[in-house]
């Protein structure tokens, strides 16, 4: 027999994983794309009896410059306002996570205002907000780099084989337009929406800000220069948090409008992350279908949510965990002994 | 003021439903489907403070004559085998079950062969499986009668607030398509599938027989009499189950093509049961879209599966506990002192 190198190894434990999901008590097949899903999930875990038990969001808020110019229907003090509402536990992150069984950890990457003391709270702050990304770079490179150095440190903790990230911040679906417009070379104006719900009159404004914003700087840029001119510090602590949770073998739930385009910048710094990547569900937000198509996914879930805060991760949760539990648990046609087809 | 009838009371407290949802800490909207969700289960249970912590899976399984006449790519000894998996908890519906906190209940409606003794095992028996409905009705006025009674039995027992009902039998998406076609005045024609993995000489051989069989009755029956001349005794029995589940205040989460033509039946003998139903998923099975359509149903998963058992079902089960617990736990932007639109 002759040697194999890695790539036929790999390839035929991918073989070896689907003749285990071909072997369960079922058509070939009729599992759909809960099938695929356990597939990944036993390759990222390398076995044929993967476990998805345990699961963990957290949530980085942060303010943004660009908000002064008026690009979101909410005004910048609600950043500082939902942190509190993460706090006693009453935001939509803290509901589902709880129904859900996820555990939640909240960071502040950023708001604006004094120091929040509490139990519950991590404090990576940067800074208060970024600046204004209309003007000029919404972060020095220093603070990019410490968002992504604390992005890291905290998406590759803990023991948990799954890990969704969650953001908040006014004026963040702006940010991330502007940064994938950069990832993937195209005009802001193919990715900009309504965010938390904008009237004709701001969705004009918005485009306005946000394609001078974007005439500031070459029509692509390398990742982190994209994250320094117009990331959010919340938004670069997801796309390092990313990496490090996918290096650190988890399977990463990737949320909606602005966790995907974290999740491009952190695909486009590192390649090999993007098999551990989950896409939980796909968003109102009309940017999301075009960053998910460039990146090449299709997500679980489409709801017609638009929120945020992980919260189509942790919906996308109990499907992961069912995916593990079918392949590690199902009986076997033999072990079981049912018929094959005629 | 004006004294109101039901239907003022019904839309004011339906006014009241989206009033406390809009309330939330969220932009308007924000939560999509999951909105329309949490809606529905208030207005199922006349709170705006819904619970949706317990659910139930019921499996009724049973063999069809007209497996005989070789409409599936299973032999027919499959159904008693599968049910000695369920009992043994080595099937999808169980490990999906399990993994989702659902309770799991096993009836036997009617499957061939010496009756099984098993704790764990609810016979409701009828007969050693229907007869060929290719050939003549499937079961007597009385059988079909006591299986819809099985069922009603069944389905309205317990305290869960969620019901999920599944079924088993080899020869059961044919039945199925032969129901539905009566139920809709439909050429069978386009409502059959592949099942659990036709060939496409198989699916020929099906279509001939199916369309045989229906030339024997009336282009349109109503539903009791579409159930005697095509069903089976297990999806007799979810028709009496969802009703009597409906009638008990609960939601039925419905599953895929089989489910749904019960469901339609159920919903034809009582319109009243409509607004309990949630369905859950988009079978692959595209005999499944055409039905769906005529009920007017839009399900909340599409996941490409094609299995039956309620597995669909039970991977919905957590965006209906997600979907209570946002509208009886989220904090308002009054409660948590968060600020509205600008």
């Amino acid at each position: 027999m002759a040697r194999q190198g890695p790539a036929g190894v790999a390839a035929d434990f991918e073989r070896a994983v689907w003749d285990a999901i071909d072997s369960k008590t079922k058509p070939v097949g009729a599992l759909g794309r809960l099938e695929a899903l356990a597939a990944q999930i036993a390759l990222v875990q390398g076995t044929l009896e993967p476990t998805a038990e345990r699961c963990m969001l957290t949530v980085f808020a942060a303010d943004h410059g660009i908000a002064e110019a008026g690009v979101s229907a909410y005004p910048q003090e609600v950043t500082r306002q939902m942190l509190l509402n993460f706090l006693s536990g009453g935001a939509a992150a803290n509901v589902l996570a709880r129904t859900l069984g996820v555990e939640f950890v909240l960071v502040d990457a950023g708001v604006k205002g004094p120091a929040i003391e509490h139990p519950k709270l991590t404090s990576r702050h940067i800074a208060d907000g970024t600046r204004n990304a209309a003007e000029g770079p919404a972060m020095t490179t220093s603070e990019c780099h410490e968002a992504l150095r604390a992005g890291r440190s905290i998406g590759g903790a803990g023991d948990h084989e799954v890990a969704c990230f969650g953001e908040m911040g006014i004026g963040n679906t702006s940010s991330a337009s502007l940064v994938a417009a950069k990832l993937l070379d195209l005009p802001v104006g193919e990715l900009i929406g309504r965010g938390t719900g904008l009237d004709d009159t701001g969705l004009d404004r918005k485009r306005r800000v946000l394609e001078a914003a974007a005439a500031r700087t070459p029509s692509e840029l390398e990742p982190t220069e994209a994250l320094r001119q117009y990331g959010g510090f919340e938004s670069v602590m997801l796309t390092g948090a990313m990496m490090c949770a996918a290096e650190a073998g988890k399977l990463v739930l990737v949320d909606g409008f602005i966790a995907t385009v974290s999740a491009l910048a952190a695909v486009q710094m590192t390649p090999e992350i993007r098999r551990h990547l989950v896409f939980a569900h796909r968003s109102a937000e009309p940017g999301h279908g075009v960053v998910l198509e460039r990146i090449g996914a299709d997500p679980l879930l489409d709801l017609n949510m638009r929120l945020g805060e992980g919260t189509g991760a942790l919906l996308a949760w109990p499907l992961v965990r069912a995916a593990a539990a079918m392949l590690r648990d199902m009986a076997s046609f033999a072990s079981a002994g049912v018929s094959g087809r005629t």
